[in-house]
């Protein structure tokens, strides 16, 4: 009755391919298995499938119009919903992996503190064998959190936060409404430059789509209190970057720390290299080598193929015109 | 009624000494203030007062045998414990300031996280403007953390570490209890070569005595899964440096992050500085420019004050034989 499955990944360990030969057999579909060094192979056995479970967009590019459904193993689909091109079947399903929440909410408790507690400074001591004098630092205790974007890597940010007892955790987003119960109080866009000012640490998670880019402008920047951290692991085009940039070498911004940059890689060249109290790291936040989330991946593809065998909605459906 | 009372203290703020007038008063004792730069005015003034409240050992060496209280601001008493001569009256009170739970337990989770992040190498690719590839990393969710030294804070790690999902938090100390119920399990010091097999974090906040000198030594490192952390924000008389260091630098250890060190400050040409996956920090875990800190701080020392002149029980005195 149904086509064939096309899975292109390479962070499939023994376990997770008997869970996926399991949800195939369950579901009446054949499976077929390459690395993303085997596009040739990839894109060959595509032309007959009618699922595809994916790295990378490359191969959703080579995909025919047979293809009914494609799932990303990423959380962003920014990649998949900019060019209406990008699929031979404008039908096609596109459902994403929210398995990211744990690790990235781990990566924002990690950086902010960096931040809070000077740690940039102190490395930079240890590295000349110096031992540094106390510098003042601060806490996640009592700090005023806002989270810009309520979805599941909020929700795992804002339960974190809660855990190190932060004064105050405020969601914010598209329509004021956020997908868990985790926030003091949840605000709709529109509200952003009012909860700047009191903003102590400031978390963004949003998907790269028109209405994001920019977001954080160089006047909403300005709005910030000077002692505030900037924590970004969404996407690079959400940042005014030179105006960060320029914010923190004048010391108008407590501190930064992305993972996400515009372009990737950062060139050697680039001015955020050396911007002042700036953590950067090289969009590893959601870094797929942690096995909760490696199991999480498998896991929702295989929950959304038993939805899409018997027919039912796919639970992590992208409305691909939202782009989220 | 009473004498007086002597405060040697950098970090005190208008809103502090406010706070400790209304308790000396109370007290019907009279308060002077110095800071430690005022050392000889402060050894003037304290040869006519019954309590002393210091940041360091140094007055109490030249306080008279009138003294009856000596309060410290520090957690750690090793300083004020060590040599019988330090107290002129064989009798004086002790106390301590346990006001260091949440500013070293954010420490904690910060270089945890960083040591299973990879943030060193990390750090390093971004100093030499590199935008390095992913990097296998870790989690403190599902992890089994070992906490030895189950006092304040101890449990203000235990706490932390539960919000972030670790798989199992296992107390250590000398009687096998703990001050608060945050733990899976709490074992006396004696189970502990049993816990190192199955420690993936292990978290060191002990005070400096006898029995707790050199405690992770060299055969009990060597006890420690290849993919352990070991953190230490107690003393560093704790750790068997060379031991340690040998370890991280043959790879037999995850990674290491001291915040104390044998001697402090650790000199230049410490084999420690460069130690492979090791984060060091100048004792500043505890650091006193916390604002939370300093208030708990003050507050500690001002409800002993009215224990004191009540003559109740001080709430927060040392053993001086036992050390903490």
């Amino acid at each position: 009755m149904h086509g064939d499955i096309c899975v292109f990944q390479d962070f499939l360990t023994p376990v997770h391919r008997a869970r996926i030969d399991a949800a195939s057999d369950a579901a009446g579909m054949k499976v077929h298995y390459f690395t993303t060094d085997q596009f040739e192979e990839a894109r060959a056995c595509v032309q007959h499938c009618e699922v595809l479970y994916t790295a990378s967009s490359r191969l959703l590019r080579a995909a025919p119009a047979g293809l009914r459904w494609c799932c990303t193993s990423s959380a962003g689909v920014d990649e998949y919903c900019g060019d209406p091109e990008i699929f031979a079947n404008p039908e096609c399903l596109l459902t994403n992996s929210n398995a990211y929440g744990v690790t990235i909410a781990e990566h924002v408790v990690m950086v902010t503190l960096m931040l809070l507690r000077r740690m940039p400074e102190y490395a930079e001591s240890a590295r000349l064998r110096l031992w540094a004098p106390p510098r003042p630092v601060r806490s996640i205790r009592d700090s005023a959190v806002t989270i810009l974007g309520a979805g599941d890597i909020g929700g795992h940010v804002a339960r974190r936060m809660r855990g190190m007892g932060a004064a105050r955790i405020v969601g914010v987003s598209r329509s004021g409404r956020a997908r868990e119960d985790v926030y003091d109080a949840v605000y709709a866009i529109e509200a952003l430059e009012s909860l700047l000012p009191e903003t102590e640490i400031l978390v963004m998670a949003l998907p790269a789509t028109p209405d994001t880019a920019g977001i954080l402008s160089r006047s909403r920047i300005a709005l910030l209190p000077e002692t505030a951290c900037v924590v970004n692991v969404g996407r690079g085009s959400a940042v005014d970057q030179p105006a960060l940039a320029e914010a923190l070498n004048a010391g108008r911004l407590g501190g930064a720390a992305l993972d996400v940059t515009v372009p990737e890689p950062l060139p050697p060249e680039d001015p955020l290299w050396q911007a002042r109290n700036l953590v950067l790291t090289p969009h590893v936040s959601g870094n797929l080598t942690l096995g909760y989330t490696c199991d999480r991946n498998v896991e929702m593809f295989c929950e959304d193929l038993a939805n899409y065998a018997a027919g039912r909605k796919l639970a992590h459906l992208v409305d691909r015109s939202r782009g989220y």
